[in-house]
């Protein structure tokens, strides 16, 4: 058994662990999420949000664009808090049971269940043992359990106040760009009801998205009189236990949603009976098993960093709770977590997320595109927004497939995020070789994002050129020749044209318009396209202009003036070699066939010197493009701040929330970085180091059906499969088969 | 006497005509303006905005920035709608006086008074004759007058309803980015009272900027008795005249602001009884004079086109209605005649009128330069929020000198404001040989806007590069050496270098910091900066990449797709070779030293080609520069569509106000473009040509105080002086002198 259970112990009460806390103990199952508030409340000040989302489900709220040019967005939705469902208040003998020094918090990544754990004193001076356990099932989606036991040394009176209501907001700050800004009132009760005698149902509407919601609670403690009271919107449950030692008090929450669901009572119903029938002891069977079959999956395992294997096993764990299984929804910058960026989908799940499910969780990865698939109508919509006549921009930021983005500078002219998109789509489909998906939805999302891509570009002098986007580093906008944004483009072209070939070579039929012409056009822009870089630094350039700049000298830039989108003008930014992220890093790391070693391992040094990691998406990739490039101590040292974001805080915001895209970046470092994974000739191949810090370490590739085992260690790698399969070896072809 | 009437005949009452009309017949001194609207109002819909204005006297409102970055304006301010004082209806025999048919409006451009009249029928056959006039006096800054002589064929009983007070709001528009998109309530009435048994006083303070406005106002009929009443904010006034054929009304009214006056109250109740004392036909006499004094300043005349000719008095005449004399306040782009772009200052005052004052007025000219110098305390604040660690940025829009510009790539971006206050500088300086101003306020703001340029410049292998700004064409921001840019930065750090050099040479002491090795600095930077061009097209590029952009076939663009940018994504504009208005080519215009007459006339045909002229600012540069360049049918062409703009409302949004920069444009065109007037070498420069279509023209110049007369026809040129004074002519240095 690996090193899977991530537990914090504090002394005392502290606003910031608290609010941190609520994120980094936040439960989710990729359809519901709730923060890991404290049942009981705060006794001390916290910037505190008790939400409870399901992904996808949001509102529209009004953005005010200072000048309302042509075509910029003024309605943007946003992921609504939709329920109080863990409002849970015990008083012993009069006394409210709450922390007031020392608690503990844990995620048991084997059960995938959070805990708090604390012991309660009360005024005679006996004590009580509290142990809150949660939940949401990744076996039945709806469903979010908790669990607390109270048990004391002598007998005492309690009485167990529970809250179940939608008078619930959203969180704001308007003076932190990347929070909602604006309070919203976004929920309508519809139905506040009773239900088979002690369940609560509160039934809401989002005022202007218009979607349902229902959420129906159960609470229970054996052998104890309860009484239930409901008004508009609310459910109180009181229940009285005299003379006990302690109790066992479980709670059962369905929430489910008219999105997916035609009758949302009925659903949420349905689903707390069938929560009832299993109990919640069989819920968390059913939960231990998932986990376990996820673990499995996953192989992963690194011997001599703990630390590090718990922060990646962590953040795994993560990433299975906020990613939508259902093509109605994606995977949010945020997750579940909280309602940083509003609830929004970006590029990070494919470029950061996906790859890992790609690897081992195929289906899942097929579901985060089919939602792609759907929203390909809205993204052809974007386009001709954008004035583009063919093609599909998918937008920045969006729950509903419609562009939420602000500043397009720094959002919509992220062009690149179709990129992302096609990478994500080719790469799902090399691993899985999925080729009904291809045929009834990827090809067809690569045929536009193509299409977009030759109607952006120009032909000059220099080759097709690719003017007025946005790369990743959001501290250079609008530029020319973005050499991240002119590698995707080239990437797609080549990649769907040879893949369209295939496909119709082998007479296979696609239901959506094309042309062969087009794809030679892609062929010929492909063939022409330009990617800057400079002859004397041998280093590829960020776009046309960036090497030209005015160098910052980062050390001279105060560690209160970090990040720095908060205390420089844009202007300022845009004027210097001063990078948020990694973006022609990236673009080497993904698209390495398109430079050099050389020039690799100058820009990577490069870049480094001008990027302040303001992103969370940034130093991952340095970790990983380190390890790529054999700079083993670089990579490590990048590794290392890297993975922890969260639990330790080190980007300041968790409490808004996780960093999934980092999240993934952590994982993309190992299997990518270390194990050196790519599809190259249509095979695995591996190039595994091992750093001499570390004893050992392993994952698993599921290809095509067929789970390679990696496992590296001073003696070298070895690979085992399921099936004999060949595979590529630091370029080598070997066959990797089962254990002997 | 030359053509200065202006008269538009109407046959019947339309919305485009009363709305264009309130802008067009509006009337202002400079320091009071009033919306040309109907005294008893409108029979028909109309969008009417019946606006009384004081120049600079605004109110703050915020502005939502859809993603608040660091620096981005948060609040702006407007002019504010101070009072309704227009408000004059007129029963006879119990009906309503009003225009129901036909009706004529004129402006007396020699009288500068603006009139209506009608003839109103009554039901019973007989009808009556109605003039209003109206001016803002010329002579007592305060005030503004008004006049109605109504006569009848026969007797009748008449009651006239006067309105006086501040319940007046703003107008707005949400759906269009060159109005104010909110609505706001800006005044809180402080005050309203009688005075001197007569005089109504209404006092208020705007709410956020904390302005106070008396307005004082005296209605009078003689031998008519009236009825005043007022309550919360509001003034009546009821005349009865009994069994009369006709009567006349006169209203003066007068307003002060505490901005320029410690006492409001005292102020407009002064300014008011000696306007009484000089009476009403005292001041027409008064405005008269002015008038006079002013077209013989300017000297222009112009046979062969009457109505050309005419059109240019008219634009001169709102110029001089539009232009702040006190330093207190500027020009705004509307002038004084209505709320578009919410009565804020722009480089358009410099560039494109000022020269206008420089040469006719030159003190009118001192007074805009030292509203600039008040604020440039507030550029210095400016340049600090965009991380300039020296110089000054003047704000792209503003009335009290803080940035007003919401998106700040088209606005704050277009760092050449900077270049237009220092070119407006150097030009009243070399026009009036005013010492004393370069001493005390206009070196400064030149040392200051060259640091500017320094601390935003860069030096590249290419030279000293400015990356990152905006040119005069708004539909392509933020790019690297926009041409004009560069070229104002050459201008502005050459000739500084050359003033502060000469000053301090002659001794003459500077109070402000400055450093003899910046100077030198500023030399090398002028020597070094980088001009983009393109060597096969021998044309100056716009930017570096401006030439490499898609080119946009200007003839697909339909009617109803202009002005573009209302119809256009930014990015769409961007990455596409169109232009809004001139930019290079005005580029040409102001610094031709810098380029070749080869290149130049390559230039204007290329970028011709790319223009939509969506700007008002941009057909009038086209003609000036293709007279310059001798290309006399095309700046015919140009011109006559441009100097019309407002009189015939060619751009379709006169009712929010006229174009002043365009007007200037067309004053600029005939002596800059056709009178190839210039100072070289220290010397008025001439090179008059006379298009064959026209008989002759003429202007004056007042060159240090010495009016230099202009006058061409098929003949030559000839050129008269106050005073014996060199001139070059096509080159050649003459003698002007007295008429023999």
């Amino acid at each position: 058994m690996r090193n899977r259970k991530i537990v914090r112990r504090y002394d005392h009460l502290d606003g910031h662990d608290l609010e941190q806390g609520e994120s980094v103990f936040h439960t989710a199952n990729g359809y519901i999420g709730v923060r890991g508030a404290f049942e009981e409340g705060y006794c001390c000040d916290v910037r505190s949000v008790r939400g409870c989302y399901i992904n996808g489900v949001y509102d529209i709220t009004s953005m005010n664009q200072a000048e309302p040019l042509y075509g910029l967005v003024d309605r943007k939705q946003t992921i609504v808090n939709l329920a109080e469902v863990q409002d849970i208040r015990i008083w012993a003998d009069g006394e409210l049971v709450s922390v007031r020094g020392s608690y503990e918090r844990a995620v048991d990544l084997d059960c995938g269940i959070v805990s708090r754990s604390f012991t309660f004193s009360l005024n005679d001076g006996s004590s009580l043992s509290v142990v809150y356990e949660r939940f949401c099932s990744f076996d039945l989606s709806c469903i979010f359990a908790l669990r607390c036991r109270v048990t004391g040394s002598r007998r005492h009176d309690f009485t167990i106040v529970t809250g179940h209501h939608s008078k619930v907001s959203n969180f704001h700050d308007p003076s932190d760009p990347r929070l909602a800004s604006e309070a919203g009132e976004f929920l309508s009760i519809e139905e506040t009801a009773v239900k088979d005698d002690d369940i609560s149902l509160v039934k809401v509407r989002t005022n202007t998205s218009g979607i349902e919601v229902s959420s129906a609670v159960h609470d229970s403690i054996p052998s104890a009189s309860m009484n239930l009271l409901i008004s508009d919107g609310v459910a109180e449950r009181t229940f009285s236990i005299s003379d006990e030692k302690g109790f066992t008090f479980t709670r059962l929450v369905s929430l489910s949603d008219s999105v997916r669901y035609s009758d949302t009572e009925h659903t949420s119903l349905d689903m707390l009976h069938r929560a009832l029938s299993l109990t919640y002891d069989g819920l968390v069977e059913k939960q231990k098993e998932h986990m376990s079959d996820f673990w499995h999956r996953t192989g992963f395992f690194l011997e001599g960093d703990d630390r590090l294997e718990s922060a990646i096993n962590y953040n795994l764990f993560s990433l299975l709770q906020s990613a939508g299984r259902d093509g109605f929804c994606h995977l949010a910058a945020k997750g579940l977590s909280g309602e940083g960026y509003e609830g929004h989908y970006f590029w990070d799940t494919e470029m950061y997320v996906q790859p890992i499910f790609s690897l081992i969780m195929p289906s899942l990865s097929r579901n985060l595109l089919t939602y792609r698939y759907r929203m390909l109508d809205k993204a052809r919509a974007n386009a001709r927004i954008l004035g583009h006549e063919s093609g599909a921009l998918y937008p920045w930021r969006t729950i509903n497939g419609e562009e939420c983005s602000g500043y397009f500078p720094s959002g919509t002219a992220q062009y690149h995020i179709n990129g992302a998109v096609a990478h994500a789509v080719i790469e799902y489909y090399e691993m899985s070789g999925d080729e009904d998906f291809m045929i009834s939805m990827g090809l067809e999302m690569l045929y536009e994002i193509c299409l977009l891509w030759l109607d952006t570009g120009v032909y000059t002098p220099r080759g097709f050129e690719i003017h007025d986007v946005t790369g990743p580093d959001e501290y250079t906008c609008i530029v020319n020749n973005n050499f991240y944004t002119n590698c995707c483009a080239r990437y797609d072209f080549e990649k769907t044209a040879a893949l369209m070939k295939d496909f119709t070579g082998r007479g296979k039929h696609l239901s959506f318009n094309y042309s062969d012409e087009m794809l030679d056009e892609f062929v010929k822009a492909a063939g022409q396209i330009y990617l800057p870089h400079d002859d004397e630094k041998d280093v590829d350039a960020q776009d046309d202009s960036f090497l030209y700049k005015k160098r910052l000298d980062l050390s001279g830039v105060p560690h209160d003036k970090r990040p720095m989108l908060l205390h420089y003008h844009p202007l300022y930014l845009y004027r210097r070699q001063v990078c948020k992220q990694a973006d022609t890093v990236l673009a080497h790391l993904l698209y390495p066939q398109y430079t050099t070693r050389e020039r690799m391992l100058n820009s990577i040094r490069y870049y480094e010197s001008v990027t302040t990691h303001d992103s969370s998406l940034s130093k991952c990739i340095f970790a990983l493009q380190s390890f790529a490039l054999g700079l083993v101590d670089e990579g490590l040292s990048y590794f290392g701040s890297s993975s922890e974001i969260d639990l330790e805080d080190s980007h300041g915001n968790t409490r808004d929330g996780i960093h999934t895209a980092n999240m993934g970046g952590s994982y993309l470092t190992i299997f990518k970085g270390l194990g050196g994974f790519c599809i190259q000739d249509g095979l695995p191949s591996f190039a595994p180091i091992l750093p001499e810090q570390w004893k050992a370490y392993g994952f698993n590739v599921n290809f095509r059906g067929n789970i390679i085992t990696v496992s590296v260690n001073e003696k070298g790698a070895s690979f085992t499969s399921g099936k004999p399969c060949e595979i590529l070896v630091h370029g080598k072809k070997c066959t990797a088969g089962p254990v002997a």
